[in-house]
């Protein structure tokens, strides 16, 4: 069970990125995201709605104050995994980290309250360089999952795309009415 | 060698989502990205300070015509990959890419020429659902290089992480002036 925890999203300025935070923690086989920061009810149907057509299980939640949801996975037996470039090296904290069943992920947006570093059980790096939450959380999705997630089935799909060398094929795996 | 090819970036629609991908490429050992759609003179400053400042080699470069840049690389002897959803899972595919040494890896935005699909020697997929070109390049890469990239060194870096279990470390590598 892996849930993320996205802080510090603003409206409007952070709404790609954290659109695709919330996309690649589904596809990466994570269970939950959980947005905090400004409330963003577009970015959350955005989310849900890819869930809906493209199957899960996956959930998105809203919490208005990050230290609270943190705090109350901690207490559910949660290991709170806090993803910075100034963090341990994915590739050395990985082998303790993978032992864990239950992860709550932690990504920030620009700015990250310096408490965080307290709180997290695991400060993880995904190269000691500027980049990208987003990139950072799927290679931490990526290792954790050994590269399993890659070819995860996803429930109730609606939608599902047949590889191809060229072009595109996508395919309709249940009956449904159209408006 | 590694390019990264950017193609139909929008100005101040797509910049933060553009950096990322020019950060990604240079963090995870592209040697360079080329900038394609409109010219966005600040998106490119932006992504050459960080490699001035974390080091390199990492260039950027702008080419207004996308398919003319892909057709000169080809004509050097690279091998073009697409980054689409709808491609060959890269688990896959990866076998026989990684046996290439001169990649030029094409990232689109919302909307992607159908001709890429035609031009690309591979289209290829990092996992078959909707999430994030970002995402997609630092797998991609991730996968490419086995891991390696992870600790890789950059040359005349000004600024290094000491990684730290808790909190920030960065040291000064080289003595400069300051302002």
């Amino acid at each position: 069970m892996i849930i993320i925890l996205r802080i510090g999203h603003r409206y409007e300025r952070d709404e790609r990125l954290s659109t695709h935070c919330g996309l690649v923690a589904r596809a990466f086989g994570a269970r939950r995201i959980i947005f905090s920061g400004e409330h963003d009810a577009k970015l959350m149907e955005s989310i849900g709605g890819v869930a809906e057509r493209w199957g899960g299980p996956f959930d998105v939640h809203y919490e208005g104050q990050w230290k609270k949801s943190l705090l109350a996975h901690k207490k559910k037996g949660f290991t709170v995994v806090h993803l910075t470039m100034y963090g341990t090296p994915v590739q050395k904290a990985m082998r303790i980290i993978r032992k864990r069943k239950k992860l709550l992920v932690v990504v920030g947006s620009e700015k990250v309250p310096p408490e965080i570093y307290q709180l997290a059980d695991f400060n993880v790096s995904v190269t000691s360089q500027p980049h990208s939450e987003v990139a950072a959380l799927a290679v931490f999705l990526h290792e954790y999952h050994k590269g399993k997630e890659l070819s995860k089935r996803f429930r109730g799909a609606k939608l599902r795309i047949v590889p191809q060398e060229k072009g595109k094929k996508v395919i309709e795996t249940r009956s449904r009415k159209r408006a």
